[in-house]
């Protein structure tokens, strides 16, 4: 493993220049015009999965945008470590609030600018110089290593779950490793043990079957957007608890160890506050801020509409009031399972002067990783070699679908290492990733996959 | 008046001819592609007017569409009545759903179908024809008349407060007589004695100052949505009451008298519930659907907005929460008054979270006219005169604006006998008047003026 920290160090800058011409191709895999250019940056990395040495390369096709697939055997008697990333980026614009061309990248002030830097060319190129690291210091890899790096992260990853379900062979492996995270503040290793679900519902009420005259019905007739707020009023309690019955019956309560976990965070309540631009936060009784958005399942209304929402005044009595709704959901909570619980709690609620439509639009699961797992305590080994300090074990209150693939696809668990930071600006203007992040992660990639092969030997 | 009657008998046809060349004159006040029909449809009731002998006619400019006025004088000792109107009509789309051209009147079934035949150029015309029965049957008028008839009211009367305050002198009188509104049901006739009033409000809350991404902030920051819903819901208590403080203050409540007159009348649930296509009435508890669509006040949100409201999921915690809400009032409750009541209530009631934006947006005040004044008892007169009935006395749930104006800058009460129904589809495709009803009017309006200066006498 020297020898590859060694590598490493030495070639820090060409791996910045070869970074940067990655970071040049415009692979915008959500416009059609891009095509081409999406595909160019597979064959990109494909080359330079090949010219580092890696035996197996291939650009795969998914009826989408390509996947790159790698691998590197060395023995039945070592792990197999699954890397995914993705080689996409999100559409550059606003064009005109970037301060230096998105597809032209610039070293600035100790970061490199421009669009899929950290989202997720940066990160994903990491364990690629981690592996040319290895191969290319005449060490042998301490693991076996696949590589999948797809094209269609930004755009919804449509063909991903079918690839792996078709491919399930040629992808197994004993745990997957994606830096596609951030870490917990600037300086302060961390890594992702839970991630949550999502169950996302869109709810209507019809009341009169036209919409009418406020003045001439109003009084006699239910205004479904007045019952619709009692109903949305009605899903939370005093305490911010959710009311819909059953619904917290599969939610695995945050630990005392969880718990003394959180406490341990240099969390700086003020900044986030600030961040999120709020006076006051607002959590279920009983949990602080951190928590709320990780540890515990939410409900929140993503959009609502009905009546007149032009300028002015409109004295209609509508016809329809429809919200979009959705909970985040903490492990052992299932999409389907919240989504049944929470069409019940609607037709048993709904008032009869309304009819109600309820539709399920979307769903995925949380996930939770133990942390005392072989490739955990690996990357914890691999994260303090780096910084000097053990990293904080976190849970993150967004979802990574992909994620939830891997685990009921292929049956693994999967390290999130991420090297972001909130201040990256992925998907906005001027994205940016850290070069002393860039090299962090290279040197973390090479440490974790010989702390796995020790761990697993 | 029998001779008036009896000419009003004899020229029928002639009456509905010259209804139809009026109807031909597009006169869509809201379009300016139309402003010269508009002004045609004005120049033509003023020779009509002045063919029939009415001593003073003028179109009188406003800054937007001209006034029709007319006054023909009697006497010191005649009361005056003020008849208001309008010629301008609703622009016709969708045309693709009319039967027949909109600007070419076609009588079948015994309805005459144009844009404007119900409302309001036929119903305004009958005034018109009753003054020309008289005039033209050589009889002198009962009372002295003035007729003012707008082009703006399809387009918010924007010119006419001003016009009644620049023209107080010229507009003096003892009653307004206006038909613009319906009857109770085809062949019972009423007279509105009671209009609500309105106070409209806008109300916005800000939680986050940006969009936030539910995942990562849902659970510790409170959703500007689920906060509105709630502020909405209790609006209500659990009888349908409204919460607002002292909102009730000034209400007149229901004497038992009118009570007994809302029980009284020929109304038709099952069917008033099919024609708002609703499956359950909602009033406040111990009032009838009638009662709280016309004697009650209501407060109902006319327009709700904020999140993501386009196709699919989104996962936005939003930044705001918008909600149209409007109160129809009733005597004593003004709109002001009222206005200021929600926005205390709103002050008070915001959650430390949110930031709140309340917006007056628009207002108007209720009206009640003493059904024991000489102009009502002789409308009544009038109709039992044609309907062979006496006519019940009925409080609508809309606001008529220019009513209030006519107490507020002139001091005068207003008649409000109209011969609608709802089936005449007004502001819709296939307008239509029924021919009965546009020949009974002018024999009520015959009527009234005959009465009125009888009971004035």
């Amino acid at each position: 493993m020297n020898d590859a920290l060694a590598y490493a160090q030495s070639h820090a800058d060409t791996f910045v220049d070869q970074l940067s011409d990655w970071l040049r191709i415009p692979s915008i895999s959500t416009d059609p015009e891009y095509n081409a250019d999406t595909r160019r940056a597979a064959d990109w990395l494909a080359d330079d999965l090949r010219r580092i040495g890696v035996q197996k390369v291939e650009v795969m096709e998914t009826g989408g945008h390509p996947i790159v697939y790698a691998e590197h055997y060395i023995g039945d008697d070592k792990p197999t470590v699954l890397v995914y990333g993705h080689y996409d980026v999100q559409p550059p614009d606003p064009l005109d609030l970037w301060h230096s061309p998105p597809f032209e990248p610039v070293i600035k002030d100790g970061d490199i600018i421009a669009r899929g830097s950290a989202d997720d060319k940066g990160q994903a190129f990491m364990h690629v110089k981690s592996v040319e690291a290895y191969l290319q210091s005449g060490t042998d890899l301490p693991v076996n290593l696949k590589m999948m790096i797809e094209g269609e992260e930004e755009s919804g990853s449509v063909h991903l779950a079918p690839f792996i379900e078709n491919n399930k062979d040629l992808l197994a492996a004993d745990v997957v490793l994606v830096s596609d995270t951030s870490l917990f503040a600037p300086g302060v290793p961390s890594i992702a043990y839970g991630l949550r679900g999502l169950a996302y519902v869109e709810v209507e009420l019809t009341g009169p079957s036209k919409d009418l005259h406020s003045g001439v019905y109003g009084g006699g007739v239910e205004n479904p957007i007045n019952a619709l707020a009692r109903m949305i009023a009605d899903l939370h309690d005093e305490n911010h608890h959710i009311t819909v019955e059953g619904f917290y019956d599969n939610v695995r309560d945050l630990t005392d160890e969880e718990r003394e976990a959180y406490k341990a965070l240099p969390f700086d309540l003020e900044a986030w506050m600030e961040e999120a631009g709020v006076k006051a936060t607002k959590s279920e009784a009983g949990y602080t801020a951190l928590e709320g958005t990780s540890g515990r399942p939410t409900l929140d209304v993503n959009g609502i509409w009905g009546g007149y929402t032009g300028k002015g005044a409109k004295t209609v009595l509508p016809s329809k009031a429809t919200a979009k709704i959705s909970c985040r959901l903490v492990p052992d909570q299932g999409p389907e399972e919240i989504t049944a619980k929470l069409r019940r709690h609607f037709e048993q609620h709904v008032p009869d002067t309304m009819t109600l439509d309820f539709r399920d639009l979307h769903g995925g699961h949380g996930a939770i990783v133990d942390t005392s797992a072989p490739a955990m305590q690996a990357a914890a080994d691999a994260l303090e070699g780096v910084f000097g300090q053990r990293p904080h074990f976190t849970r993150e209150g967004g979802s990574i679908p992909v994620v939830a693939d891997f685990k009921k696809i292929l049956g693994l668990d999967t390290v999130l290492m991420g090297f972001g930071l909130d201040s990256d600006s992925i998907h906005s203007p001027n994205e940016r990733f850290g070069l002393d992040r860039f090299h962090q992660g290279i040197e973390a990639s090479i440490r974790f996959l010989d702390a796995y092969a020790k761990q697993e030997a």
